[in-house]
């Protein structure tokens, strides 16, 4: 459990009600003035303290010399002074009284001995009462406390039900902006760098005891504290999910991850049996990381797993059968009840009946697939259907085919097929909406394709763009759903 | 070697100077009728024939009540007659001297033991004169021929380098429209269906000594003739690269693919020998056909294999490492030398020199980036650069983060940078250009990248989506290289 005392000392970096930002000049370009810029233009409302040893005057703000010249009390600082003036910055931040540090500067752990040195530095004078976040970060990002990353001027304003973790700063704003688009919105980033003080697991053990957190991620290229890490992950992961993309996993990666925050990388093996004991989600690429969660935010914690596709054509049913052999969900064979009822409206040929359903027709009737389906979901043989390459706007496949005709009445009817279907049944629907084309002059499919996403989305349907990125995060989840 | 007379055949498939299309009918959604509709917009300039047993008139041609009855030679017949009839139809194009049909009609063999019987005498007849392709397909797209398949009024009208063979209607549509916006075009789509007569080994020894291809493309679900297509494989994939996405290959999968083409999947085991001994390339989704397609167009045969990854931000030199080291491709650590150049122009701390390089900076001056690449392709270290997370376009970057400031003129230079190393050093450079966000609001930037996406792509730089997709088309490209 994390103490009351660890939990305070998160909620500074988090919900600070004043920061100063240390190294902040007139290059626009500096980490601490691109920092300061970003605070102001997110618009954080406390109380904000540049420091530039020549003082002066940025962004409409007074400038002092030392942070132990500001005479208000100060929750945070922010560091983004070169590494070998950071002890010296932090020993400041002490005897003003600061409990919470991010460093933003790099130099440490990852450029060899002498930042290595460095980073010792920092380790000890955080043991006098100061906790660091970093070397070698981004900061934070935490919408209800009005605090964001260096990159994250534009992130959303509001906090949502996921947490990510990340020693790599890019990625936590690659990750909060393409997430952005499928309405994920998050109420912590913590880039934490190199780990030099507050870990993996530190960090975890905080967000496990946060009620606004409800799925947390991370990206992570060394393990700090292996022992402590597993066991935080197993506890943590019986009350929510944690999803890791865990890099550094090959020796070249494990070099590259040296270089980039003094991290080791390690196994493959030692990660896999990390895994299994732990609960925890292993993915391997930012898409499998958002798909995710997801699948989690949007499916019941304890939906089956008995699955259903249901396919414009035939293709996508060998190409979503094998999908699901290779990741061990669940596809039965319908019984011949169902088999049979099927068969009385869909045509004798070219469709099938056993599951996957070819309904044989990407346009089907908005009465045809709503019959389709109801048939499925009130049978007890499965628990949740994916619709494949069936155009539920209409608009979408005269764009690519140029030979569909449709009314806006027909397009509302079949769009609103899935809703119904999972409102009547109480099962999970899932569509698959693919980049069907992506020729510039045709923008205007990609948009129809997000307007409907955003529908779907907005009324707890999942949206994935393929179908074998459906499969595997659906896999996730159910492995997930199997530890509990 | 393939026979003249097979040849001659194959000719009247995509090269048909009268077609008959058997199975019109006044219902706009019967597949002949579609057929016809999708040959008259697509273009098609030869004689048209449709047949009904009526007679009658639609879209403005005469239809003629019996196939025996058109007194002008009949180079193709496209028959889209329920599965009873079809034999029957056949009969009449053997007497009326036509000696190529596709049959477009299902019901067949998928469909068990009546259509296996059903099946069986296609087989019969295809023995008298006349070659079959299908039963249970969308028949032949060839621009230069002026044919397209049942939803191919839309395709484009300009021939390319790639053949796709496909036992899959519906993926014969979605492939050849996903790969448009890229850029790649098709001479010759064949889809097969359930291969009752002409199969995946004949279309390939067509394909062989068909000038017009550069690279096949195929999606089967299960091979007719191992024997035979292994020998036909082995000997093509020394001229051409062969891509194949073998789907079927789970015990659920290949279920599937019994349903849908009456075909036996196999086993992965089965498959990988194939491929090894084949030199055939293996792929398993229509990204990585795409995206494999794309390297073998756009990449000299014989390039060399050591990847130099740059990167604008330190996470993605690690997951490229990862990425690299499973696809077994070499990223060499550079030699002191280079390193040392490196280290003289990029920042001292933040920056990595090794391979990857990281620039620590997703937006640089053109002038760094240009002489960064010149180190690393002047260097005898490396043969091919990948480009990662740099905003080769800086709109992209100031829609993203609205903290970038550039002009026209920047951008242009950033831009073209990666050209003038291409051109230069004669080294491949390949860009990744990523959807960094996908709001609906934000269209804008996918109009950017698009447009960035085609320059490239019309100055022979490959652009991909992913890190991990770029890695895996290099890795298919060099594998296939390996074989030769």
């Amino acid at each position: 459990m994390i103490t009351d005392e660890k939990t305070a000392v998160f909620d500074l970096f988090c919900y600070p009600k004043s920061i100063t930002v240390i190294g902040v000049s007139s290059d626009d370009k500096a980490f601490g003035s691109r920092q300061l810029s970003a605070l102001l233009k997110f618009g954080y409302e406390g109380r904000l303290y540049p420091v530039n040893p020549n003082g002066g005057e940025f962004f409409g703000l007074k400038a002092y010399s030392n942070v132990r010249d500001i005479s208000d009390s100060v929750d945070l600082a922010i560091i983004a002074v070169p590494a070998h003036i950071v002890s010296r910055v932090l020993e400041d931040c002490l005897a003003k009284g600061i409990k919470a540090a991010e460093v933003l500067s790099a130099g440490f752990r990852e450029g060899g001995n002498e930042g290595l040195r460095l980073e010792k530095e920092l380790q000890d004078i955080a043991t006098r009462g100061i906790k660091i976040i970093g070397p070698n970060c981004f900061g934070v990002y935490c919408p209800n406390g009005g605090v964001t990353i260096l990159p994250g001027a534009n992130f959303p304003k509001e906090s949502g039900p996921v947490a990510l973790i990340t020693q790599s700063g890019q990625f936590s704003e690659m990750i909060v902006m393409q997430a952005r688009g499928l309405g994920i919105r998050f109420n912590k980033v913590i880039s934490y760098g190199n780990a030099c003080d507050l870990n993996e697991a530190d960090i975890l053990e905080y967000l496990a005891e946060d009620t606004d957190t409800k799925v947390i991620q991370a990206y992570i290229e060394g393990v700090r504290d292996g022992h402590r890490f597993l066991e935080v992950a197993r506890r943590v992961s019986r009350v929510k999910p944690i999803i890791i993309w865990k890099v550094g996993l090959t020796p070249l990666g494990s070099r590259a991850a040296s270089t980039h925050t003094g991290s080791l990388g390690g196994s493959e093996s030692v990660w896999n049996a990390f895994l299994s004991q732990s609960g925890v989600v292993g993915v391997n690429s930012i898409e499998e990381l958002i798909d995710t969660t997801l699948t989690c935010l949007h499916l019941p914690p304890h939906c089956g797993s008995r699955v259903s596709l249901v396919s414009g054509g035939g293709g996508g049913t060998v190409v979503g059968s094998d999908a699901c052999q290779r990741e061990g969900i669940a596809s039965p064979v319908f019984t011949p009840e169902t088999q049979e009822k099927l068969g009385s409206i869909l045509p004798r040929v070219g469709a099938s009946v056993k599951n996957p359903v070819d309904i044989a027709n990407p346009l089907p009737p908005s009465q045809l697939l709503w019959s389709v389906l109801e048939i499925i979901a009130a049978s007890e043989e499965i628990d949740l259907i994916i619709l494949r390459r069936i155009f539920l706007s209409a608009k979408g496949l005269s764009l690519i085919l140029g030979e569909a005709e449709s009314t806006e009445k027909y397009q509302q009817e079949l769009m609103d097929v899935p809703l119904q279907v999972k409102e009547k049944f109480g099962k999970p629907v899932i569509v698959i909406l693919r980049e069907e084309v992506s020729d510039i002059e045709l923008l205007e499919f990609e948009a129809d394709r997000r307007q409907l996403r955003d529908y779907y989305l907005a009324h707890g349907i999942p949206v994935y763009p393929t179908l074998e990125r459906t499969i595997k995060a659906l896999a996730n989840l159910f492995k997930y759903q199997n530890t509990l």
